[in-house]
């Protein structure tokens, strides 16, 4: 059978059965349809019979990164609202000027946030925003790969909630099965337990999870066991969420009972942590050691640009381990090979892809990313490990690959129009910026 | 009088009296020299007399960032001890592998880490490492701007002590004015009273200042305390260093004590805050907030990229804003704004350099960085300082320009052979890194 694309010449970054990352130079990656066949010892090129080559020349390749939480169109609002509490954060800016978003807007903003993660190497999202059909458009269009999810309010009304299951059947495998859509209620504090079951009711019958907000910082847990005694956690317990695939935005509040609640469904929760957005908002952290003892899955996410202020997942990745030595307390916690195996086969598992992402290895899908260590800021290459986790910059990602198809190689993108996407978005930014008072798709009030 | 250099169109980045910084759109910076000389409206290239014209294309113009404290030739040992407490970080990694440094190899260390730091708009660095007559000429062959250190220890004697006198008086002015030099004992746990003493006399004598570290983590503090029954900057000040001009490295355990202390010689003294190393090596944070209370300038470092492992100052901005929002627990604190003041006017003031770097404006000296908030990853604009803390990348500076000369032009370098030093480095690489047990250049038992 002959490689439908070849990458020849790479240093192939590996996960050994003792959980340290190596690399394998002077390999051959063969991707016959949309999966890795092989991967082999460099042979010159007159030996091999591929339809697509591309030459790495050594470059590093890994596993497309996964973000596992993102509102990507939200780049639109990209430092529209900064230094405020989450409470201001909310109510006088996002929610605010979300009231001005068309479904035009979200396809333009979809596009520029997708240039933005293929340049930085992202090739998987999983986003949770609303006008999803044209979100949807745009994934296709660059040739993504997205678990997409139509963000719903209960005060929206369960018509709403049964146009958002009418999405999911509508975009389910879509893109040639790039698309796979799950339920996405907000969160526990905007959506309550009936609106939250009759999420449930349809997630079983399309057969599909559900990606929703819960206990986002201490905050929340605590006003959830103030005003009805159980926490947001419990909530998606005895909603029924928890009992199917679940994909649980920043559980900062997650108390250790939710911890020992949650291990009682780890084989198909994950929890997607957003550390960025964390210390910027001043949420606290997600525990995500206790969560992954017990066995619940952790994923890198980004969450919306409005916070983070970007959708770079290297950054997740640097900044979580970062913190998790610093609240520790100890510079041996998350060692560099930890932080890897999370943002690769953690993040994979969180949206229930473990087996299909986040490896380079026969029957994965063809997600892989090229990286250049070469720059003087990973020089001399010590540890590539250390390298991908705390000196390389977004930009050193030369290639992109998703599902088996070169997306992006060396930084010119193939799908997508960049200029066009920033000219036109600069054109409504003004628009999207205008806050008029007491118009806002929701409070915030947890 | 005509200009020497000419920056045009551009949109320069000023603060105001209220301390929020914006930008005028559409100037020109003339420099005269080697210093800025007026801000004027875009005028057209026609009517303009300049012996050098520098299209900035509406880039964003911004003073070169400073970097308060480093020890850049330790990129030589990037990535090679990762995740390792701070006793083994010294005693089993950095201490041993210096032993094998040489002038040579400090030569081209320094040359690599000035690539890095130039590239990413770094125009001015406080170094504070060893074999500094070849750090300097590396200095004055990239056409940088530093403030140098030779770094000693009791343990080398008081004729070290004398030479590194003797190289601070050989120095002092070099480069055309660009290089400045400072005494630089080590720390108070490896120079004792009296070494520090002797120090303080040299410092008097040549009218210079010292950079040291001290007190840089709480565990340092407590040690002082329970030896000696006094703080790591009580020491400080005993012997004398606090008399002068003082530039301190990290002060994570700096006590409320020392802030009350330290505010009576706050007039020219700084403290370096190096974020991403206290975050890795989990050492708490320097009490910046108090310190600016107590008017004691605070400034922002890399450290070594051992520790780092980069020398980005862009990354030690955005981690200090996040990180002071993440602890106070508080999103309100550290606004864009403060922390940009910290990054231009504070690391100025940080190094004695107040009134001359850190603000484009009239009289100051001519360090100069453009940079382009086109990409993906800033856009849309809705607020260029919140790009430049939370969303920019280093490899978004385009042009350099340092003293009034253009060091890199649209990312070419026009002073470093980059590919020679990379190469060169790696040469020397598994050199550096062998581990002699026994051979160390310190114990660290502070």
């Amino acid at each position: 059978m002959p490689t439908d694309l070849l990458i020849h010449n790479c240093s192939a970054l590996v996960r050994g059965d003792d959980g340290v990352y190596t690399t394998l130079p002077h390999h051959d990656i063969h991707v016959h349809g949309n999966r890795i066949a092989a991967l082999t010892p460099t042979q010159p090129l007159a030996a091999l019979d591929a339809h697509t080559i591309v030459e790495a020349n050594g470059q590093i390749a890994t596993p497309g990164l996964i973000n596992t939480h993102a509102h990507v169109p939200m780049v639109l609002f990209r430092g529209i609202a900064e230094d405020v509490s989450v409470d201001r954060w909310f109510n006088e800016f996002i929610w605010p000027v979300e009231s001005n978003l068309t479904a035009e807007d979200v396809y333009w903003g979809m596009q520029l946030g997708l240039v933005e993660m293929i340049e930085a190497g992202v090739t998987t999202v999983a986003d949770h925003y609303f006008f999803m059909d044209e979100a949807a458009r745009a994934v296709s269009e660059a040739g993504a790969r997205a678990l997409l999810g139509w963000a719903v309010f209960a005060s929206q009304g369960y018509g709403a909630l049964d146009a958002t299951a009418a999405w999911v059947e509508r975009w389910q495998g879509g893109a040639g099965g790039r698309i796979r859509t799950w339920l996405a209620p907000h969160a526990p504090y905007t959506c309550d337990d009936d609106f939250l079951r009759a999420t449930v009711a349809h997630a079983r019958r399309l057969d599909v999870g559900i990606h929703i907000h819960a206990a986002e910082d201490p905050a929340q847990t605590a006003s959830s066991l103030a005003k009805r005694g159980i926490t947001p956690i419990q909530v998606l317990e005895q909603t029924g969420i928890l009992d199917g695939p679940t994909l649980i935005a920043h559980g900062c509040g997650i108390l250790p009972t939710d911890v020992a609640l949650l291990a009682q469904y780890s084989g198909h929760v994950g929890v997607a942590h957003c550390p960025k957005t964390y210390l910027k908002l001043a949420s606290g952290l997600t525990p995500i050691l206790p969560l992954q003892g017990a066995g619940v899955a952790i994923g890198l996410g980004s969450d919306g640009a409005a916070s983070n202020n970007t959708l770079n997942i290297w950054e997740s990745l640097r900044l979580m381990a970062l913190t998790q030595k610093f609240t520790a307390n100890d510079p041996e916690v998350m060692p560099v090979h930890a932080a890897l195996d999370i943002a690769f086969r953690g993040s994979a598992a969180a949206i229930g892809m473990a087996g299909q992402l986040g490896e380079l290895a026969p029957g994965y899908l063809a997600d892989i990313v090229l990286i250049d260590l070469g720059g003087a800021h990973n020089q001399p290459l010590h540890s590539i490990p250390a390298a991908l986790v705390y000196s390389m910059a977004a930009t050193d990602v030369r290639t992109v690959i998703i599902d088996g198809k070169v997306i992006m190689q060396e930084r010119q993108l193939r799908t997508l129009d960049k200029a066009a996407i920033i000219a036109q978005v600069a054109r409504s930014m003004n628009r999207l910026a205008q806050r008029v008072p007491g118009q806002r798709i929701q409070v915030y009030n947890p």
